[in-house]
């Protein structure tokens, strides 16, 4: 074996192959996927994920959250690993990319090297992440954030999905509760690859983008309550339909999202509760997630103090009371240097052009940022669709970008 | 047997025996029921309800929407039935008398007749109509209205609840799908005791509402089509969020009401659905309902024309497609004369203080108003609060209605 590769290239049919496969397992209604996390068809793919990663000689650890580890052991097994990888889990209407590219690129990445028969100092190890989604338990991301110590692993065990099924109860029927502990170990550095999710790559024509920050995200759930009561002879001013009340909170957020639309404001309702929620009696209780983002602190930080300022005014016009009970924010955390110039000279050495971008979406990246170096590619997406099944991506303009993962990756594991 | 009977008085302590009982099956959350349509406990209530029907010698029949009839024969079984009745069917967070008043004041109709021996010209019967609260599958007063010839049998049979529970097949799995024709015999009259809900008859201190006709009531299901996209990277100018399309939908209705709330006019939104209604990703699909009040037909009238003018700003404010997909009114039917002359006139006689009132909520007198004469009488009930567990009466306020529905009942009967 050598440790002084030239350049390596990815075997792009393969990769893809690989990805078609994956689009196979959790159809959606239209051309994408349904593949929510710890479901049937995310057992289903993560078996064959597994499957995989031991044809091609790797070693399967699976964590207490599910999280799946895949090592290509280094000459040096006592230094800390590269971690290369994404989720194999999607929203309920999502796409057949977002996310599955990074772990089966990270694949890819080994299966070259295996083929090469090239060693490499440091371990390298493709690591799919549980329920970066959030769609079917909330919040998202969560795996990897009990990875990296943002989250305890009793709260992410006890996560319920809407129907009330439980995260650990879930992880252990498909098979995926795994025993080794969650994080804890040191890692040397954390590369991921993501489509875009954004319009910016493709329409300038640049086959990559290095990941130099996040919009500022602040979101929150908000409890509505209001009092049952019935839909014919209450007066209006004896109402308190708590409906009524999420629906001022909805539309006062999508306001303020348009106000600082000049600045590439955002604001989002993507989800809403209410109850009984049936015909003839007025609601006493709901809940809807909103979060605001953009591309400054400063921005997102006056878009939500907007938003707490209309907050007693929505109170006093739906006649409810309304309570903040969930807060989170991402987006401020920052990329490695040292991982950005590896992939800028790799970028370079590969004549592949790049540019500098900010994340829009939040990503396991995110938080692996906060324990080891780390480095967010992203590769162009058709119109920036995503979070529909009519997402789409080209294996020639994706190509470019695994390359530079490949390389980077392989770099760094011999540092 | 006679049927000359002089003033007849319901035994009180037996009535809030039984109303007592039946405040015991389906609890609520706090000191109410949720005992909803075709439910295990439905079924238990039901077939207590049988059991009490058949001691006291009544003839029980259910037809093919779950109705249940028993039956009193009059000298005369060639004659055309007086009914009585209602519904025992509950909220999600429903009171115990809303229904349960009217199908039990019905049997201590029966149980007084029984032990004084009195025999009647006709038969009377006393009804428990299905589904009337809708809370479960939606409309409500299906069963009623299929009686009535407003619903075919199929609609019915075929409603799904959110579940995607099928009404046909919970009647089944309950033991209710009796094999009586749905409607279509000859019906003398129809008596339906309710208690108010609303203020005015405790806040003036009389027992008895005598219903002279309806609020006028328009709803409708409305369907808010949008794109589902990431949460994240898409602009505000790209969004088609549905759940906003639907809240700027319930923020218009509801400034509507409050418009007309001078003239009593009235706005609900007291349900709503959203697909996918996940984290991470803008809703393509909500559905919400909505419905206008007030008691003049021309007062709701203008309340509608209104809204379907905001419609179309809402469609273009919220960057989505909105489209009415279903429509009922309400409220118009009238009550019989006659009927009510005989109900104005026992009250008279038992010296029982009354109003003529405007029922402002839907009822199965409603749909029986269409093919029979009817009268629906109200009791009062503390600060007009239903639809809410917290709804209470108390028996020296209801007896009185009560025992004019018994005298009326019987008069219409020896008719």
């Amino acid at each position: 074996m050598s440790d002084t590769p030239n350049i390596l290239e990815a075997n792009g049919a393969r990769l893809w192959q690989s990805i078609m496969r994956s689009g196979e397992i959790g159809p959606g209604r239209s051309s994408g996927l349904c593949r929510l996390a710890l479901t049937d068809s995310d057992k289903e793919m993560r078996d064959l994920f597994v499957r995989w990663c031991e044809q091609a000689d790797l070693r399967v650890t699976v964590d207490r959250v599910g999280n799946i580890f895949a090592r290509r052991p280094g000459r040096d097994e006592n230094l800390a690993p590269v971690l290369i990888g994404s989720h194999l889990d999607t929203q309920a209407a999502g796409g057949k990319y977002d996310g599955i590219l990074g772990v089966l690129a990270g694949l890819e990445v080994m299966r070259v090297l295996n083929e090469r028969g090239i060693e490499t100092r440091r371990s390298i190890e493709v690591v799919n992440w549980t329920n970066e989604e959030g769609a079917r338990f909330a919040p998202p991301m969560a795996a990897s954030a009990a990875f990296a110590g943002g989250l305890d692993l009793d709260t992410v065990l006890n996560l319920k999905d809407d129907d009330g099924a439980v995260f650990g109860a879930e992880l252990e029927r498909i098979g995926y509760a795994g025993e080794a502990a969650v994080g804890g170990r040191e890692i040397d550095s954390y590369f991921e690859l993501h489509i875009e999710q954004g319009p910016l790559l493709e329409a300038e024509g640049i086959d990559l983008g290095i990941v130099t920050g996040g919009y500022q995200t602040v979101g929150m759930n908000i409890d509505i309550h209001g009092t049952c009561a019935h839909s014919g002879p209450t007066p209006m001013d004896k109402r308190r339909n708590a409906l009524v009340g999420a629906a001022l909170l909805i539309v006062a957020a999508n306001e303020i999202g348009w106000r600082h639309h000049p600045d590439e404001g955002k604001s989002t309702a993507p989800r809403f509760t209410c109850w009984p929620n049936k015909t003839g009696i007025l609601p006493d209780y709901a809940q809807v997630s909103i979060d605001f983002r953009s591309p400054s602190g400063e921005i997102t930080a006056r878009m939500l103090s907007e938003f707490e300022a209309a907050i007693p005014d929505c109170a006093r016009r739906g006649n409810v009371d309304i309570e903040i009970v969930q807060r989170w924010t991402f987006g401020s955390e920052v990329f490695d240097p040292n991982c950005i110039d590896t992939v800028k000279a790799t970028a370079d050495a590969l004549a592949v052009p790049y540019r500098e971008i900010l994340s829009q979406a939040g990503h396991d990246a995110y938080n692996m940022a906060k324990i080891c170096p780390t480095a967010l590619l992203f590769s162009p997406c058709r119109e920036g669709i995503t979070h529909n099944e009519a997402e789409h991506i080209e294996l020639d303009y994706t190509l470019p970008s695994v390359n530079v993962l490949l390389n980077a990756a392989v770099t760094r594991a011999n540092r």
